[in-house]
């Protein structure tokens, strides 16, 4: 449906001072730019996402969706940093002819959000409606309604206005994991023979943060893969990996998955861009500078996510003047704004439809979509 | 005050059918058996502990405490698989003169509560008054009352009848992170290379499951190391280890501390203990046996306990006849199950006092203690 393009910017200057030379950052558009070339919808993946916001948020984005791409010209850029056609720690630094590894540097969530402002430029865009990220994504968007006062509405799913000191410890965790592996090499491993095992590790803690104690519960008890009550007498002489456990095998696939697709360095990089997340950073006060946004916002929280409590949401929705929170009742924790698709949708279109008049309140007003 | 003693047993044989031979059980007492040896409270202690309730219980185990040592006879003995004093993988097996290593089997809870048993026996005992845990230990505890119906009182702390898919989750991520690390070898290491890489991030997971979103952000912030917002600007073209915020160095600083402390293979042995732990396993539905109990149980969960969450309490409190349930409240997540201690003890000398008379019903009584 969307072909994947790329543009070339010649440098970028990072907020720490250092400049990238020969920048490609790779994007996706759906729909058209109307006259005005305001029609402008920015969409955000999150940490191992990529432009491809069709692929997995498609229940959002298409013909009648939330997004609508009928009317909306939509555009999703893989961030800096990542792996999926934007330059990053895999790609080739042009001073030394071989791959940045960890030489690539960590690029702020401003740094992201002021790429993708340059690339709309070259686009011909002249007015942002609307910004929508989950997660790490979400951050994007609010760094967004900060650093650009014209964007009319914004989006901000499962996520915070700052990355709590909980988010960062799990994402060391997620990194002392990829240091771990023989491989790692302080981040200069060859293409040949990447951190595999540390990056499988890395991801399988990150796949606790994104669930929830029911969800694991519910859907694996303590279901064995040999389905054989003497599976303990089987294994209790063998080595540990052999383990029976249904829950230890999907997140062990969950792990090779990811190795498959995704490289370490980046993976490093991006839980880093999380962490310089603080919408407050060199501006003042946390919540006088969410009371600045002039931007419409919706806050979508779930009610079982553990990385990106509730109260996180809340007060996000109680500081920016006339936001609106909705809150998804779902067993799925973090990944229900990947797995709730059609109740985000839902969520979304109706704010759209008209904000203030269905939900809006003077301060704010939940509202419970189950 | 209390001398780590030990017991010889000839022989133990497993669950599994393997047979341990020439096993050391390290043990502590507190205070004096009466005349008809009954007076006994049996103490287990969670996953990385050791003998010496009176160290990390001190709050509910002392003269005048809820646990009186001066009317009761405290045993605490360390668990099989262990590394104070109990044989475990760090120990020689006689049968090949060398540390067992990682041939050292999985024992299981109902193994762990065979040989306190065996070990009550030794020491004289003719009856048990008490058996609590918490965590793991909460596992034992309630496994006693299964395995021993003549056992009076039954205190199980933030824990759980059965291991869930979520707390073997956890797990699993912690023995991987052991795994991948290169000096892991399959469990064989040398006492003079230990996989302490591995060890310390298992560590570094297993603080989040017993910590709460709260207890992180309240505590951390977003607070560096190095008191300077520049800080970004300083790292960002460094190797990824020096991340500069409070809460990542309080992780690898806990990490190095269990290094320290404790042996690979050990944890990884008792982290397969605890997934052995269902009260149910070849004995029919899990909500019968619990039915089937007989000890008065109390059952105490802490309101923001990720890894256990309250509804496994509740569970326990509501199918364990007479059983009684009382919450604390707390920002510590699971490990309020120590550092709550006096609140704890309230709780636990209140009931001694008389919980059928102050906090029981019917079926079950909840008490929020703050």
């Amino acid at each position: 449906m969307s072909d994947l393009r790329t543009h070339l910017f010649d440098s970028v200057e990072l907020e720490s001072g250092r400049v990238l030379q020969n920048v490609q950052v790779a994007y996706q558009t759906w729909g058209r730019l109307n006259a005005e070339r305001t029609n402008v919808v920015v969409v955000f993946h999150s940490m191992t996402g990529d432009s491809n916001a069709a692929s997995w948020w498609g229940s959002i984005l298409g013909p009648g969706r939330a997004i609508c791409t009928r009317t909306q010209f939509v555009v999703c850029a893989n961030l800096l940093g990542s792996c999926y056609g934007t330059t990053g720690p895999s790609s080739i630094n042009p001073s030394t002819g071989v791959a940045y590894g960890s030489d690539f540097p960590v690029c702020t969530v401003r740094d992201q959000v002021q790429v993708q402002r340059r690339l709309l430029s070259s686009l011909g865009v002249c007015g942002v409606e609307c910004v929508i990220g989950g997660s790490l994504g979400g951050f994007m968007a609010l760094e967004w309604a900060v650093l650009d006062p014209t964007v009319k509405k914004v989006v901000a799913v499962t996520t915070s206005g700052r990355h709590s000191a909980w988010c960062i410890a799990w994402t060391e965790t997620q990194r002392q994991a990829i240091y771990a592996d023989p491989n790692w090499n302080g981040g200069h491993y060859s293409a040949d023979a990447p951190p595999k095992a540390g990056l499988a590790g890395a991801r399988m803690i990150a796949m606790l943060s994104y669930r929830n104690p029911a969800s694991f519960t519910t859907r694996f008890g303590r279901e064995k893969i040999l389905a054989d009550s003497s599976a303990i007498n089987q294994n209790s002489g063998e080595n540990a990996p052999e383990e029976p456990f249904s829950v230890e095998s999907y997140l062990r696939y969950q792990g090779q998955k990811l190795v498959d697709r995704f490289d370490a360095n980046s993976y490093v990089r991006l839980t880093q861009t999380s962490n310089s997340h603080d919408l407050s950073r060199g501006r003042g006060s946390y919540l006088e500078v969410l009371r600045s946004i002039k931007a419409q916002v919706l806050v979508v929280g779930v009610d079982t996510d553990i990385l990106f409590p509730l109260e996180e949401q809340r007060e996000l929705a109680e500081a920016i003047p006339g936001a609106d929170l909705a809150i998804i009742e779902s067993p799925h924790g973090h990944d229900a704004f990947l797995l709730e698709g059609d109740t985000l949708n839902g969520i979304i279109k109706k704010w759209f439809s008209g904000p203030r008049k269905i939900i809006a309140q003077p301060v704010f007003q939940q509202v419970t979509c189950a």
